[in-house]
């Protein structure tokens, strides 16, 4: 039931074509994602510029190529992360404007073309092998609106290489930093920095590394205090939330 | 709003003192609470003969005293959890009826008087340790209108004593199993009968029971397929649960 | 030794053909199997109505071809769960009549068809991905005699699905919900109605998910008090018990 | 050495006062932290309108109240955390405009006055135990120059509650959700939301809650995609990270 | 129902007082402890030789000395292990005869004296602080009529400590070995001796030793073959299996 | 340096052949395995009639091979565990006496048949998927010259099964008990015998059972008190103890 | 910016050519990299004599042989450690001198030839499993300069093995120690000698083994106090330090 | 059995005293800690320079006086750890030269004064509250004749503060590093400097910080090669291989 199936109840209701206790009986039962609150909710993530988004494993090429139709048809932006080989080659058969990251291992199909964010998301690694992770944090922040800056292998083992894109730091008005092993880059940037440092522990090391475990316990436990945290590999996440906070 | 005011600002639409678009605006605001659908939620526990319940870790025994005396004005049983010997004292003083069971570390103002179980609740506990935590549930059991039995002390280690009570054991029509350590009794119990099995972990044990881990693993892991779990040392939600079962 | 030859011993005893001392020889070694106790056990969990069951993982295809067969010529019900496509072919060669579910990697021979519940179960699932483990569960139950209720993709997130759908989990007699990543469903659902909730949690989700012990912590420590737990993915094991407390 | 003491050094460079041999050795053993970059890194926390903090645990009372009267004597706001009856004693002594909040278990010292968050920031709690961590945000981010709305005890057991609140909700430009045992809160929260939620675990529960780490897995396995997280009974932490992003 | 009962019910269908159908129903429902079977369970235990048991933590000094003085009344011989002080005074005021072992930190009531076992027993314990743990298990091989060889502080980082007492190591028919920290004493007497030994894993140590988990992890992994574990610091249990081998 | 030679050192001295401060140097730098103590040690395994083992995992098939004719040369038996099907092959091309037993993944060459142990073992497994587990620990027994019983697929969820074999329980003078999910069989066998039984946990099961851990904790907190544990799925070593027991 | 231009921008101050405030800008800006500090750090690992260092896992071969060419064309030493077949294959082709070791799954390409350390590194490992990562540590410890001595398979269950070859123990100036399972050899190994011990756990074991965690816990705990420990199977770590060592 | 003993032993042979065959058997059953092997370790500790040692917990008062008077009855410098304000109290009655640090929890004897070290051990810590581990590792080194840097309180969230000791680090011969929470110290530290690093978690932090679990993780996974680990709270052990490093 919708604001305009609301608001004729009501108009039967003042032509006295409804009794208000027949009228009272079916406002009980309206279904709660008819009320305005509800609509907002449903509609959320796309006024937020968030792209329509697929999540490649586990789902069947052919099933992923339906899914990405579907949601192409809707006009919006549309992201798919973690996609197989498979998977891609159906859907850009289909869809041959559709941009296929590797590094990121994402599918983007651009329909709109926005600047959202007011600034600079600055997307900083630790290692090569953590790129993986910083790049679809770096696609999703580009393809919600944002502005990039990425700064990658700049491992907390060499200093020299962080300090000297201080410049580049500082002009990020939020931060993503991944990191594997012992997850130490973040409570580095974040010293460096005043903004606010989403952390993304990468399953990047082995032994006790504990597939990202062993940085996600380091990144929990930052000792500096502008640094919150989103699950292992999460750069989807981490880029969404940075989305987020750069429109303000 | 409730549905008297409902009522009247669609006597206000029909009569033309409210206009249909006011009245949307008013509608679409409506908090969600005031939905026959909320209202059910809100006094849901209360209607299936569940106590007011408190429990007393972490209240100082001033403020455990008001809470439990603000519950007893509505007329209600009252039921708290893991009371310390100050909140007793001090809630005696003022409602002479609570009933302290010292073993269950609970105190209980029964108010009212229903039977609302169909059969019979078995409380079984492995070892004398266990006894806190299997109180805990057959007071709860108690309290709700339930019929119980107890079966304590009937560790699997001498399953005589577990097996000569096959009976009581099968005349049960729901069964709560306490147990520490390696939290095998629920597993044994399971296989003997055609009902309902909770499990809880107790923290009973030493050194690589972990406060009951051992034996919550154990319990989720039970190779009978009638046992469902509850968090360690729990013996007032299985009860609940049970309570909620044998009232069907 | 069933009833009657126990019987016939004593008629013997009576008749003087056998001695008491040899009686109680006979006696004192009589198995356990044979007391009308234990005997109750054997057959117990048929004459829940619970089908014979089958786990696939691990059974070569022939091996399992053939417990379903010597099964199946019992006359009763059933059910293998988690079946390979391998043993899927060569059951289905023999058995035609056998019902393969994919999402449910389920394979059932209905054999006899009769109403054990008394009410509707309602299975509850969070995403598309909880999906096999929701449909093992549905699949359980309705070989286990109950009608059943789909509420597939109402996780917490977006909260109004699952509000829309109020009638139906209120309708259930008791409710079986399958999430995985925080494993936040049942808490909420169970907050919704006044029956109980199975929490089952899925190794849906990566990362600190840990293939569902993140779910099953969320679970085990539920704030709502009708929540009891099964293991991870235990679809089967959570149906299982709904059906003997939707025969009460 | 900064910018000042530098030019003149290279004055005296031009000027011949100093030999670039000698300017050389003296660049060459520059204390990182006289260089721009590390200035700003320096007085970078205050700058941003954060107080001076003490984390009160572990430290004598005359220790803690010495370190209090330096950081007051900078004419900053100053902050103590989880402080000590013995704590608080001693500074209000000779601070009797510090206020302590017995919820919070904080001491603020306000010598500055200045609105620096552009909007609301939103806190929100789930049960009456989590008020102390939700408290300790509350202050942190009044002292920090921000509107705060507090919303306690909405937790999702009894979804009405939060519900009800849906304006309180969309107000805020940035919420902190506190929640212990299953921690499902802001998974909840963010689903109603499109603005960052900073997740705060906290120890409250018992048995497999194991100190706040069911409700940290949860947390960071949230199904929401606007959820990042911080470290178990961290309101502090979150509540300056929020505090950074309503500055934008 | 004993043998004598059931011989006696036998003889009355002999004799006709009493007909087969109504001997059926009496023995149908015959609770399995009065089988042979289960009586041998029953006193299974002090038929090994094992004393009476009692746990001491836990237990109100004065039930303590209850249940000690209705043990000790059988005649058997008493053993009460990690008993407190006020455990103790109580006891031996009523037991003078009783005996603790303040190292042992046992409780010893010697009413039967008989050699059981057939060789030595060796307690071998890793550092000084382990010794607790070696005592309780060398007062249990004593009290259950073994004789014992103790070797204490032989821990690995001072091999020639334990090589200078290959002997005493090949002298004993089976050996209890404990060990903190690391836990590894139990691999290198495991490789020296050609009998079984039993490592019993202790709470010593600090930091990532986990309350013995360390030592516990590393004696389930021995790589000498001949080594079992019990639980963390079961002194007890690991010289009551010692003694059930040494008797053999 | 062996006896022979050490003697001759000894003769030379007293010949003067040898002056005393060069046997003296002779001596200093004796090997630690020439001693008498240390000889024991190297033929420890074999002496008490174990056969000389290899572990099968990780090894190339010809370098299996390889170590297989070696150890046979030395005419004892020889034990392989864990074998794959390449191995088997290969080594049954060039010992066609070798025996493979498919359930327990072993391959056995019997040169040599003496009955050491002066008993029965009983090798007992709760499931099917067990017995993988139970056959290696038969097996292993068998080849160390003991008779064995096998009490398979016994579980605690039917005890029936397992109490209908109360006669070969009591008849084993050690008993191998193993078990996979919760666990839980050892505690109930530990109740029903006098003798020492060793538990092996199997990493049978799914979702919170963790590869065997849970049975592994289920068993190391055992109420009974004859119960000791070996790692998961290691049936070899559990046999070899029971062995060394059985000839004692 | 090298000293050289730094001592050229002071030269153009002096001269006049460049203002002091522009002088000012170029080393505001001045990239750390370029202070004398960084630049030491820049060239760190191969002034200590280390090698250009390659990662195998998860780079593709020709990605990987790139790398090994640009790395080999500085002149320097090349180590590549954990190589696959692809990658050996591609390397080898272009230099034709690179050794593979198949053993330590290294491929190394020698192309300078200096003694760096000072005595002996002693490589020891507790069984033949360990081996790879025994060898990865022996071929690190050689292409930096180093004497090194392998004492392999002298693991603590067979001491005789060790003691043995106490010479060649007490002959290095720092060893490595690689054990899987237990995790017991360091702390023996620890005990025997004088000189600073790095452990290194191995992933050998099954079951609780943990895939290393229970080895890296044992030689965390060490009870010998010259004993310090890398990641698991970090045998080129371990080597790395020890030859930092054994420069000094 | 000396080497005088020996010595006499071989005399009596020469002499025809002892015939061969007898001193065979006593050569056969020679302690092992009289050969000369044996007696290095014996007295290893002391010979590197370590001094004698008590670590305090758990150690009666008058029993740790006692321990402490034997060990400083034999000359050398005597080190107790982790002491107590009543052990110090008794202890420093005896001997007024011991020197307490309250800080480092140490009590410390000098009866020797011999510069052992051959360069400085650096010791660096991340927060104030590390202070206590990094002040007993001082305290070790230099009583065990090193020369100590101390840089407390520059942790990574600060980098200036480290960076501005950049002199101090390059000056260290090896260097330990304490860290709590994230414990990210060791591998910044370790990629600016040469030389070995000896990293130590700490205690320090609160909820996921697991006492000290999150920052060993970190250490063991370190980026930088140069790191090696000891256990938490260790301060003691890492100054010890530092000394030992220090002296080569």
């Amino acid at each position: 039931m919708d604001e305009q199936r609301l608001k004729a109840l009501l108009e039967q209701v003042r032509s006295g074509e409804v009794a208000p206790d027949d009228a009272l009986d079916q406002l009980k039962t309206l279904p709660y994602e008819d009320l305005g609150f509800a609509k907002v909710d449903h509609h959320r993530a796309l006024r937020v510029g968030a792209p329509e988004v697929i999540f490649g494993p586990g789902k069947a090429p052919d099933h992923f190529a339906q899914i990405f139709a579907r949601l192409a048809a809707r006009g919006n932006n549309v992201l798919a992360t973690r996609v197989s080989p498979e998977q891609i080659e159906l859907v850009c058969e289909e869809f041959p404007a559709a941009e296929h990251n590797p590094s990121a291992r994402t599918l983007v199909l651009r329909q709109r073309q926005e600047k959202l964010g007011k600034g600079i998301i600055g997307i900083v690694s630790a290692g090569t092998s953590d790129i993986p992770v910083a790049e679809e944090a770096a696609v999703t922040a580009e393809i919600m609106g944002n502005d990039v800056t990425r700064l990658f292998d700049v491992g907390v083992a060499g200093l020299h290489r962080l300090l000297s894109h201080g410049d580049d730091l500082r002009m990020a008005r939020v931060l993503v930093v991944c990191a594997g092993m012992e997850g130490a880059l973040p409570s580095v940037v974040g010293g460096l920095v005043g903004v606010p440092v989403i952390a993304v522990p990468t399953s990047v090391g082995y032994g006790a590394a504990f597939g990202g475990i062993a940085a996600l316990l380091g990144m929990i436990n930052s000792c500096a205090s502008n640094v919150t945290v989103v699950n292992i590999d999460n750069g989807f996440g981490a880029a969404y939330v940075a989305s987020l906070i750069n429109r303000l």
